[in-house]
């Protein structure tokens, strides 16, 4: 096998002063912060479907991208030929974890079965490749978005036949994941949704949906997969509607089917802002309510109303996103996928280099900040001093059941009480973030 | 008491034919409409702060609506002169239901306890004009976000006190309510949300909430209302991000807390697309999930970022919405509350006639498209066909638990399955519900 | 050739009560409408690209609408089954216009030399087709967005030949547009922008454009070609920022190039919406500053931040944007042209005609509508009172230059003036309008 | 006079090691950066309205911020004191200028006259402040939006004596500006612009406020005021759509009414996001058509749908459009104002602080970035390498006139050219940014 990124070698950490354009300046995998390796923190994965297979093609226009793999030519060949590039990349690199949909990996073929004997071939090459390399497997998928068969939805179609090849598709990538020792198991609901209620039943749909859930939760049991299952929210894109919209809709959705101790969100960041939420609020809302899991890294564009899978950017944005992921304790089986793609104008091999490093630079600068105001504490403080009145007595009563809302009302109306809002010093928050910057 | 509207008198039903501009085109209320009067549909009410208190300040400008009760002078008489134009106003409108909250009622006092008072004294009077009109309550509700003392919140309000004042605010208004007859009472979250994470523990305040809607629903018992307690999903404005953002987020809310079967929601036009969903898809959501309880009805300006509660006027919008209420039943205790306002412009007594008769008109006419579409059946037909594959034998077993993933994978494997998928007939479906307009 | 659209035959009007799916309710072509028929009015033109072109191909998944020629084989054989099936619809439906771009006329080749070949050959077909069946060619225009050599702008590009390039492709499009008897050329700019200042001299840039524009207007002269150049203004989409952005913007691009009275506008509904304006601002605005020339008509969805091009299915809508062009004296050598693509879950050829009936009955129920409004006047004479003050003294010192800024104020300190406001009535004019519907 | 914010004194700059909240730790004023003092960069002033009169009122809400001149009282003590609590805020905050509407600088009186009598008499007093400090005046404007006289308008309004009286408050408040040394002009059109089409006669509008416009510029030229008028862009808020949307409508404007020579822009961020433009792009617009003026220097928030006029707290931001301003030769008799205002729950007088001093640090940060990035050049050098192409032959010829659109044709179809895209780059440009920060 011939190395494809022929002009780049491993790329060392040389330090913020580098000049080097193929050096990390912040992303330094064996330096501890809080007590952990950066490495360990940040978990990085590399998206095969964005890194590998990424084209160019848009609304408007065709192939940009051009690459051996994306040739013509015998299918499962070009997948070998995109496989050793994908473990030459990942290694060069150096990040410990990919990602991948079960169609990335291997061909579709004329029938499910074809299909799944595609992906397992691959997926023992691939094996091969994981083991020379010690790179692993974060989390695979099952792509039930891109086929003709799936256009109105997998598992809230209207044709059982389709739940039915879904289930058999989401089954063969789940087994194939669980023998390639991944950690996570996501589901991304690509279709499930709806273009116009004219032609939907929503309830059925939703029902379908909860249905096929249980049997993936139930099949992981048997085959004895102790990775989590994951579910990525996005609001719109492919369909108007899609039904897991944000954190809340699907935790709204696991607690109805009574999933929610045994599924977990991956959480996107372009995928909470076109909901109209912070990446940090998701992930807020997701760990408050026990149920974060992993994360697709990422950056969308607030100005474009699209998907657009840029690289993060900004270490102060990431930085705030992964200081909610340190106070929760971290990402446990979950890790930092970067669910990002090369602009169609970013046409050489090179500028998938440039992409990676530029976002792992983020995500390890933005970490150093994090970890740094957990390690100063005054924005805890300064959060906890603003609820401390709620460790006293009246709030005590409140949550022991020992005052009812009359009780309540008596002790404000005979006591003439009079709450005095205080500062909210948002302002003088943010500067203090700004220290640490 | 004088009339204000000294220019109008009783609106009544003139027919589409109609020139006159304070005549009903459409709301006819006796004319019976799939069995029930239209009345008896839409009960449609008035909301007492939009339709008495709107002054038209805006971020940029002063008042501009002038009324004798906006002037200056003693605030409980100036009460009663509003209460007045009010049960003038329904009354001429002929409107069967209003809103209020404590604060539109009577004016805040010195402390609770005077507050509590101003409200009880004005509740006699209105109640004596409720009984001279017939004009009845379909709700009441307690203003916990204008007030400074709310800044930060109400029941999510880092200082506990705080909490306890809205609890005795919300008693007091849930006292009231339940004396007036009102059939429904509501929680709308104004400052449960958040400006900046940086100074919020998420956590917490969701507990804080949970505990809040627990005491409401235990008092709701303890006096022996029967009404149904309703929330208000709403994603931003007047926080950056409220915590009922939508319907599916109080969803996950009201199961979370065990509320599930205690509360429903009172769903808002403009609340709906402000969070990036149609009205319809809240509904349907709603009604799927058993937790529809009542509409706001107006529109927004989805070209613009804020609420604009202005009167609806598209029937063939609202059409697609009544259909959606009408499909799961009608509302119960619920109705279609007026939260629209006129436009700052709109300073003459007579455009307040103007706005309710357009709005009121347009409801009517959706419900007519609507009825009939319901009458006619095809678009349900088109529903059921399309999914009438999941009443044959895969269907079943999907649902009944006989097939687990491996034997759905089985059958498509071996039955070398590929499902062929049909058109969705959007346009054809669309142009299905323009024959009804 | 055998008939592509085998199971529907020319499409009959049949007034509003047909229950026929493959009939007009509204749109009566000869039908007179203030003076004019129907199908003057409207000048209704096919987008062939929408309509024979479209894949369903969408950023998540594949093509589901399969045609003949969008098969493999020899793609001159297959432009011409595509041009069949073309003339059939547009016969069958009884448009009397299509537009067409350079690259869905004819395929291209391997060097703009055969490129241009192509076209001219497939020209000659069009051609042939347009004489027997009577439809004409409302505007040709080039496709400078879809190739990998224009991804970075076309008369834009930092590559002068790139420049080049695109001027002989205009070149050759023009040419055909003038020998096809087009009555107007489009230039739409695709690529015509930016992705991130970091990579782009603006400045430079709007010189290039400029140029390019100066160029083909020069170009449109030599070879007599008297029908009107046309730039379509859009926002975002496939470029972050495209310099074309709305009217305002292309009316300041043509004042700054010396092209005011050279180019006009073809405005699109979707293109509106995204750039933040509805569809009837931009209509006005191009109106008051006389560059309005022809219109794209479909509907954007305002929950969705792209391009979604769907049939327009408002009446009201349409009715408010057509009283626009009926009130600068309609359209003079534009038309409406349906630049609206089929859902993706619209598989069967008869949706073609679903969506182009319910889009044509839509426009035309809008312009009994408007005209309505028209011949009744009530509409513009509550304008034209509103205004009425303009019309004194004061106002004719103000516009003939008369009073200076200190006159002015003058008039109002020494007056004392304190003008009065009044009400904007709203809600009473929306009401005027409805009663039209 | 008694110091109002008595726990701050002059904040010094005490480097980015500083944990003073009370200090700059990038702001060091004297600090010379290609060639000039940062002070001289940035020339920061204060929004007199924002920082003195924020009360905290939200569209939900009351006042929250108190403050003594904003109690009840006589108006023009009251002014003073507002006065007084300003210039010990300027000073220890060490801002050359500030920025004032007439309303903020003086109440309202009973008459035109009598506002004008109180806006003279509030100017001499500021003026003796101004001497005794040295802070000066970068822009007057006049507030022809807050009053019910102007809800439909100022020189837009329907009634021409509201455009006189508009014209006779520009008046006083330009002459009064002159008097004060200011070094610019600022027209907002806060209620230019219309909230529906139904009573809006567009055209006859845009005439009044180019002719408004005329008399603006003709009396600058009467008084030799030699300072900048700038008009400020915005989208919609308060009105639905304001006529001076963006940089570019506002330069088809100038264009149609001959004032392109006359008038530059004020560009404010949260302005430019909210016509969907990030800053950098209305600057480089702006820049690029020889019409930027000054900036209002604040930060919107991308997920809300109104101008939130935060301060902004991004170096990265604000370096990229710094930036742009350093590559057109820096603001002349611009400046940066700070636009932007304290949260509502910001209720401590020393919250004023730490947002200018947040504000100020980033900018003063963002613009040691960007100076970094001119001082290195290897950005603009990217550039200037990727439009190389253009100094060649070719593009002399397009630019010369000597080569037609057949030319150019010709060039490309006899020559065989198909020119080879080149990869864009953005994301090793980006992290080329990143080096910086």
């Amino acid at each position: 096998m011939e190395p494809f990124f022929t002009n780049v070698g491993p790329i060392p950490f040389e330090g913020p002063d580098s000049n080097n354009p193929m050096a990390f300046r912040w992303y330094d995998r064996d330096r501890v912060v809080l007590g952990k390796r950066m490495e360990d923190h940040l978990r990085f994965a590399i998206a095969y479907w964005h890194t590998l297979c990424t084209t160019g093609v848009d609304p408007f226009g065709g192939q940009t991208i051009l690459r051996p793999w994306l040739d013509a030519g015998d299918p499962m060949a070009l997948a070998e030929v995109k496989l050793d590039a994908a473990f030459e990349f990942f290694e060069k690199l150096g990040v410990p974890f990919f990602c991948f949909h079960d169609r990335d990996l291997a061909p579709e073929g004329a029938s499910l079965k074809e299909s799944n004997a595609n992906l397992e071939a691959m997926a023992d090459k691939a094996l091969a490749r994981m083991e020379q390399t010690g790179v692993k497997l974060l989390w695979g998928t099952a792509n039930l978005f891109g086929s003709r068969r799936f256009m109105a939805g997998a598992a809230t179609n209207p044709d059982p036949e389709v739940f039915a090849y879904a289930a058999g598709q989401v089954k063969a990538a789940l087994d194939t994941t669980h023998r390639m020792g991944g950690v996570n198991y996501v589901l991304w609901g690509g279709r499930e949704g709806y273009e116009t209620l004219l032609n939907t039943d929503m309830k059925r749909e939703l029902n379908q949906l909860g249905r096929f859930l249980d049997l993936v939760v139930e099949h992981k049991h048997r085959i004895g997969f102790t990775g989590t299952i994951l579910i990525e929210p996005k609001p719109k894109e492919p369909t108007k509607h899609q039904y897991d919209f944000d954190a809340a809709a699907v935790h709204a959705f696991l607690h109805k089917y009574g999933l929610v101790d045994e599924v977990k969100l991956n959480i996107e960041v372009n995928h909470a802002t076109l909901a109209g939420h912070t990446f940090e609020h998701e992930l807020a809302y997701a760990a408050a309510n026990g149920i974060l899991g992993s994360v697709d890294v990422n950056r969308g564009d607030l100005l474009l109303g699209w998907d657009t899978d840029q690289f993060p950017n900004s270490p102060q944005e990431v930085a705030l996103a992964i200081y909610e992921i340190l106070r929760m304790g971290g990402l446990d089986t979950g890790g930092f996928n970067f669910d990002a793609k090369i602009r169609r104008q970013s046409l050489d091999p090179e500028d998938l280099f440039h992409a990676h490093i530029g976002g792992m630079d983020t995500c390890a600068r933005g970490l150093l900040v994090a970890a740094a105001m957990i390690e100063d504490g005054k924005l805890q403080a300064a959060v906890d001093e603003r609820y401390a009145g709620w460790n006293g007595d009246l709030g005590r009563r409140v949550f022991d059941g020992s005052a009812s809302l009359a009780d309540l009302s008596d002790h404000v109306v005979e006591g003439g009480i009079e709450p005095q809002p205080r500062s909210g010093r948002q302002e003088a928050l943010e500067n203090l973030v700004a220290r640490y910057i």
